[in-house]
């Protein structure tokens, strides 16, 4: 049975013990209903999956006791997605990008961008609870981006930005990645009414950037994301390793 | 500007003119707001796309007169999706296996499915609805199989199925798909619980059926069939082609 998996702030050493937040100690306690002695796995982005057992129950809290390291630390691939907030569909963006592996989500508000602000609390607990399932051992960062021009201006000159170009300008995706070597990647998706005329410009403009297709059909904004990270880690990501459970 | 698109039934010929169900009557009049004169875009799954014009609104329905052929029957690629209909899911697998171009969906029920049962008809109606929204010229077929078994005792012998391992034993899915030629396929995702100890021994033992894997993350049922979807039609399917307004 797959042990309940959790992400906590701070170190992981044997004999150390962690106090959970009020948030992660009801949901043990009242959800999943753990008593003392349970083991659960933990994560904390940086010191691999640790059995840790519920060594305490108090009203509010619950401590754990860190048992043993279980997996060493695996870092998902340098896949960065940026976004544009689309209504309805921002979290199921978030959340299939973090199963998929990226390692940055840039939240980008366009010209056309329906949804002008995100809670970035509420996203990030959604983004942790997505690692949590998928058994990432990170969580990937979350930044703001307030609109196009300032993206591409902060966008590392050694990073290549893959962008769906909605327009049918776009080299097909599957030409564009076979010569493509590993190295440091980003996806720029835009919202449900596409790029501007002078974003589209901007986009062209930028030495890094490369537009790429997916078809005959018009792909949904959320859709497009998915569909090109998922042919962008089946590429060039690390899709050649296996579950850990299933190497135990 | 891009014209409302509407799956009607019936032949599309020149002077013809198309009468309306109550449901896109009311959807082009109350919804749209469209006119008496105002032009609208149809396909039937066999005739290719054409304009229409609002010709006359009754109480109930509309009735279109057929003016011009747009452009040709495009067919979408020879691939199926079965899956297993997943708790609050399924309609967002249809809409994006729809929106990939998969020509038919078969819904079948496994050991391990919470979900029981589907309501044919609206998800057929969502199905529609994404095909209308993403401009293919044809609409999936929806079938239900009862048990895995009964999927697999009527496969068809010539085409292969690409099932989704998620017990780590596949083949990494951009190494099966590497050599593979064009053909006829499908992909089969099983529901949240994974598949059954005898469902894994049933599909080992099928000719036609080769097991792949997605990586280390553990992906979400209704993100495995998108990201599998996106990967074989990269691949395999048409993304060689643009949209069918980038070409106009």
């Amino acid at each position: 049975m797959k042990l309940i998996r959790l992400y906590v702030a701070g170190s992981l050493l044997p004999d150390h013990s962690v106090m959970l937040n009020i948030g992660q100690s009801h949901y043990l306690t009242h959800v999943m209903r753990v008593r003392e002695g349970d083991s659960i796995a933990v994560f904390n982005g940086h010191d691999g999956e640790w059995r840790a057992e519920v060594a305490a129950i108090a009203k509010k809290s619950v401590t754990l006791q860190l048992q043993e390291c279980v997996a060493a630390q695996k870092n998902s691939p340098d896949l960065w997605l940026a976004f544009a907030p689309i209504k309805n569909k921002t979290y199921l963006v978030v959340e299939k990008a973090v199963e998929l592996g990226v390692s940055a989500l840039l939240a980008v508000y366009t010209r056309h961008a329906v949804v002008k602000s995100i809670n970035r609390e509420k996203l990030m607990a959604h983004a942790i609870e997505a690692a949590e399932q998928c058994e990432r051992h990170d969580v990937p960062i979350l930044e703001e981006h307030k609109d196009l021009s300032y993206l591409l201006a902060a966008w590392p000159k050694d990073r290549t930005l893959l962008y769906a170009d909605e327009s049918g300008g776009g080299t097909n995706l599957k030409v564009l990645l076979l010569p493509l070597p590993q190295g440091k990647y980003g996806i720029l998706v835009g919202p449900e009414g596409g790029f501007s005329a002078d974003e589209q410009q901007l986009l062209r403009l930028q030495p890094q950037v490369k537009a790429f297709g997916m078809g005959p059909r018009i792909l949904r904004a959320d859709t497009a994301a998915v569909a090109a990270l998922a042919c962008v880690q089946a590429w060039l990501g690390d899709w050649e390793e296996q579950p850990h459970y299933a190497s135990t």
